[in-house]
């Protein structure tokens, strides 16, 4: 397995081409190399070479995608970033929980660690779109990091974790994001068919049962069971509000 | 104690005011703001406030010295940082190997993590200055970190091996690097007086007995007695000279 195939970095929503060249120079020394810009608010990457020195092979490979789904959708586990210390209904792990958790994980596939946006960072929403969330633990000072500066933080702690084990992957393959998500969009439509959700909110709900399934570290072929149920259960809803 | 106030970091050398404000920055998310800028390349800081968000009163209450040894003067106990991981005649420390005695140390006194210039990193000199030296392992496809992002891995640690302890001070008080710094300076006069030192390149063998007396961790109390026992051999071996 060659060196940091298996972490993915996300940089979703990001602002700055100075901030993305200041990562894509700490992911190259650490030995990462796979990164993708999610939803960029930036409009070119230019002037991002500027910072990204002996590291222009990490943004040369970039990949840009839509939305943060879609950017996690090969992977069967995301740890998102906050600086919110207190989330509803999640437990917040500190850095080096999570890199244990990131190493352990990264024998079932491609793991993904996710950093959100200079101005609001990760909102609830995007969390839910990961299986874990991790705060620095910082000051009260002066609690929000510089983002080039979180990434150094935790690239650095992952290539400690010794993250990209070389033994052979022995477990089932875990289930891929993108199958888990569009699970959930199957389970929304399904949920709402039969009025289980609020349709004027259904997201909370949602990402509650969301999260179970991210718990239970189901295999790629148990979310995809999960998901034929719920087609299943789609066409049985509908077959059962038209009659 | 204050927290952070055992902790001094050291910009030697720097150039950028960019990097002053992150470390500014990164300073006060880990609750630290003691700043010596030792012998700046920068000739203004004018800039540095733009990346220092919400920390300016560490660029407040910044100190500026001509050279290395005032910097760190008042410190019991300094570690180096390099991108070099061999270095003749020293061990070159892992950064968790480090924190750890920057954390025993500091019940001695104050301690200091220094960085070098952007350009060139710490000389052999400025490392002899220093009681340690560690390097952050990285990967060889780019082994050189940007100062500000090596500065948030190394203060990330600091923050987490819990500098700052809140005992008491029970040690005898450390030697201050001011007090080896003169008896450096003694021990050299003398000795190349007395013909020991090679007066063509005397720094070499004199920072190997420097760094021995660093190792044996002396009191402030035994490092004046040094110093005052040099300098009666330095008249002694004047007095000789001239008859």
């Amino acid at each position: 397995m060659r060196p940091g195939e298996q972490l993915t970095v996300v940089l979703h929503q990001t602002r700055s081409t100075d901030n993305l060249g200041a990562v894509a120079r700490i992911m190259a020394n650490f030995g990462y190399s796979r990164l993708i810009l999610s939803e960029p608010v930036l409009k070119s990457i230019e002037g991002a070479e500027r910072l990204a020195v002996k590291s222009d092979f990490v943004l040369r490979g970039m990949e840009v995608t839509s939305d943060l789904g879609e950017a996690l959708k090969d992977c069967v586990y995301a740890v998102g970033t906050t600086s919110r210390t207190q989330l509803k209904g999640r437990t917040v792990l500190t850095p080096e929980e999570a890199m244990q958790r990131l190493a352990e994980e990264s024998v079932r596939g491609r793991v993904a660690l996710v950093f959100g946006g200079e101005q609001r960072g990760m909102s609830d929403e995007d969390l839910a779109r990961c299986t874990d969330v991790l705060a620095i633990p910082t000051s009260a000072v002066q609690p929000s990091m510089n983002l080039a500066q979180s990434s150094a933080v935790l690239l650095y702690l992952c290539h400690r974790q010794g993250l990209t084990p070389t033994a052979a992957v022995e477990e089932a393959p875990g289930a891929k994001l993108g199958t888990l998500g569009a699970l959930a969009k199957r389970m929304r439509d399904v949920m709402l068919r039969a009025e289980f959700l609020n349709p004027q909110a259904p997201q909370h709900v949602l990402n509650e049962l969301e999260q179970t399934l991210m718990r239970a570290r189901l295999t790629q072929r148990e979310a995809e069971l999960w998901l034929t149920a719920f087609k299943h259960l789609e066409r049985a809803v509908t077959r059962g509000a038209s009659t």
